[in-house]
């Protein structure tokens, strides 16, 4: 299991208040609670917790002068980078091979994100802390709040394997009377009656895949033509 | 393989200039080209075409007053909604499960995929027109920029099943020769000499999984660590 609580989500030098609310909100989206910020422009970071969606999350961050002492509790440290920023002083994992990694090491450590500023990303300084790196693999750099919530949303991410199918599909028998029904409308309609018809609308039916309750309207709607059609 | 270019992003009724730029730029991030949209507040569609960072992208955008024309020319519609407002008329399926089908789609369809307003998310007039709905699954309704992202995110994500190593890892013949340098620099140093030391110093440094720079880097240090204690 994921251990939302296990990961810091640090901005390093953000200097757009909506960025900064934006990164909280989509923590709060996805189930993560511990924002901190590293040399945030005060005046945006003072506007973005004065806004009025600014939730508790944004409230209860925490601020730090410098990386060293944002990072003391964590035992994993990952920095965030734009595709064409490559950096041969780490190893660079795309998001979908890195995100993976970091989930199982939150199951039982304490890990930080880290996202540069909009402008410069993170600087090699603050790269000097990462382990290693995660890059979202889109063509440029992405917006701030935007890459905060793609890096969480593929954290949180399930597997499909087993997807469950949400349709509720008509049972047999219902079908089964649809089929009659729609016989015998097309009897009555005068449409021409070939010896399998019964086969071929069974065939076109099952093809549909409906769903209960469609089934369900298709019943009233024919029983209703079967009527109209016996007043003729 | 993805067909990027059936997919058109439809931006129903938006209201903020910032959300249809962090739109377009999200498309053109992941590599899409088609973005249209639906009866947008025009004052907030003037701001953001005419922003510095407005790429083509937002400047080619198709702009309609009503959505049935904006679908004429999609095979599949898909709609997009927050995971609370489940809608009883629709298949919801969650982007993880939602997003394969849609890629698959993707590959002989073009497709729609409609983001409602900031506020309201899409009607149930809009929802009429979707074939079935995507949730991201977060638990609350997302900035419309960021909802983009995710989603356009999962559609070009790449499994990670087989996922390449990217660490360069140092060569047993390299290892080796550092395995005889550290053994050498113990000897000089003054260290234990029990009668398994080159076994404990091989599996010690296989353990590190060195990468083929880091090995060379080690190297460095021990011949100049080496040097200074034959001086002594």
């Amino acid at each position: 299991m994921l251990a939302l609580d296990n990961l810091r989500v640090i901005l390093v030098s953000p200097r757009n208040p909506l960025n900064i609310g934006a990164a909280a909100r989509a923590m709060h989206n996805f189930g993560f609670r511990h924002l901190r910020l590293v040399d945030p422009y005060d005046v945006a970071y003072q506007e973005a917790r004065s806004a009025v969606h600014a939730g508790h999350l944004l409230r209860d961050a925490q601020v730090y002068k410098t990386l060293p002492p944002a990072l003391e509790d964590c035992s994993l440290v990952v920095g965030t980078t734009a595709l064409n920023k490559r950096d041969l002083h780490h190893t660079v994992r795309r998001l979908e091979h890195g995100g993976d990694l970091l989930r199982e090491q939150l199951a039982s450590n304490t890990a930080a994100l880290l996202f540069g500023s909009e402008k410069f990303g993170l600087s090699n300084e603050d790269m000097s802390y990462c382990d290693w790196l995660l890059t979202i693999g889109s063509e440029d750099s992405m917006n701030l709040g935007q890459a905060v919530a793609v890096c969480l949303y593929e954290l949180t991410r399930r597997e499909p394997a087993r997807a469950p199918e949400e349709k509720r599909l008509v049972k047999v028998g219902d079908l089964q009377r649809l089929e009659g029904l729609t016989i015998r409308v097309l009897s009555e309609a005068g449409y021409v009656h070939s010896p399998d018809i019964e086969l071929k609308v069974r065939r076109l039916l099952h093809r549909l895949h409906l769903e209960a309750h469609d089934a369900a309207v298709w019943m009233g709607m024919f029983r209703q033509i079967l009527w109209k059609l016996k007043q003729k």
